[in-house]
């Protein structure tokens, strides 16, 4: 069992920019968080990211939700391996601005378990760029759009998705950890406890 | 000036969640937070409502910026009171299942300051209901979609905009506070004085 205290994560992401040198590599233009746990390690990467000419990296959120799929004709379930879509971006709807072409995009999420919801995003995400790109009479691909990931935890253990290797190039994760169960602040009923508990074993 | 550290935070959100009693007298059944300013307290708030029956109380997100209106035609400047929808939710759209219909929505925001963006998101949200409403062959107001607000800190000042009374009636502020500049910990560069500086001043 791993508790992580807020600062703890404040600062390992504030030390991860640094270590991957994402500002002056990655370059990150959006972020798209996956609600609700990306919501948080979005908001505080936010901080450590060079503004644009335009002010601070914008943020869009996504939601989504693994759902245990019924038992197939077989009686196998599969639990955990279907993801659905609870919010999505809006694009070319008359109140968006948003276009994800060209842009260098982070997606961020607060763990990497199974790896499930993360190829769903990328999968999804890569989708509507090719769409937008013959909307617009571009060839896939053309539009230089990248995709990277950020999350503040990656579990070493098998995943059970796999992740396109272009995304692979531009994965940081701020903490590597062996497959234990992880509990987050914000989590937390008693704050002072929790951040005692993160203190001592850090 | 004023500094918050997360714990704080974390802590007032649980402590007005009893005080207001929002639990059992707002009882709210989907989340709605303002990005990127209502993320945090938005996934923080989730730990302390009540789960319903299908799980944690969800969270949309909608994103909306102030900017400065241009002058107008009298040379006057309105600086900050027109807002900008960056992002909104998807209704109706064929990955959604969401509807706004006889919920008990709860609007999260980090500050009430000017209250210009609080009162655009209350504005628009009434105009999503109603036109939801119209097109599932309601009277506007029928569907008893309730609408609250959670921010965490309210600033005792003058507001730009109103809000209407009903509205105020589900109105949730953790902290109230003179108007004076707040540095929230989710933008602090070096964590580790920050809160120092806001277990000074508590």
């Amino acid at each position: 069992m791993k508790f992580g205290s807020y600062n703890q994560i404040h600062d390992s992401i504030r030390q991860s920019v640094d270590r991957f040198n994402i500002n002056d590599d990655f370059k990150p233009d959006l972020m798209i968080a996956i609600g609700g746990g990306g919501f948080i390690p979005a908001r505080i990467l936010r901080t450590f990211l060079k503004k644009t000419s335009r002010g601070n990296i914008p943020i869009q959120a996504i939601g989504l939700s693994l759902y245990e799929e019924l038992a197939n004709a077989n009686g196998e379930e599969k639990p955990g391996t279907q993801v659905q879509k609870t919010q999505w971006l809006n694009f070319g709807a008359s109140h968006s601005e948003i276009s994800l072409l060209g842009r260098r995009i982070l997606i961020v999420d607060e763990v990497d378990d199974t790896r499930t919801t993360l190829a769903f995003a990328v999968e999804e995400l890569q989708k509507d760029i090719e769409a937008e790109e013959i909307r617009k009479g571009m060839k896939p691909g053309e539009s230089n759009t990248v995709l990277g990931i950020f999350v503040l935890h990656n579990k070493l253990k098998t995943k059970k998705r796999d992740l396109p290797e272009e995304i692979k190039k531009n994965y940081f994760a701020a903490v590597e950890m062996p497959d234990q169960w992880l509990v987050y602040p914000w989590d937390a009923v008693d704050i002072e406890e929790h951040t005692e508990l993160a203190n001592k074993h850090q």
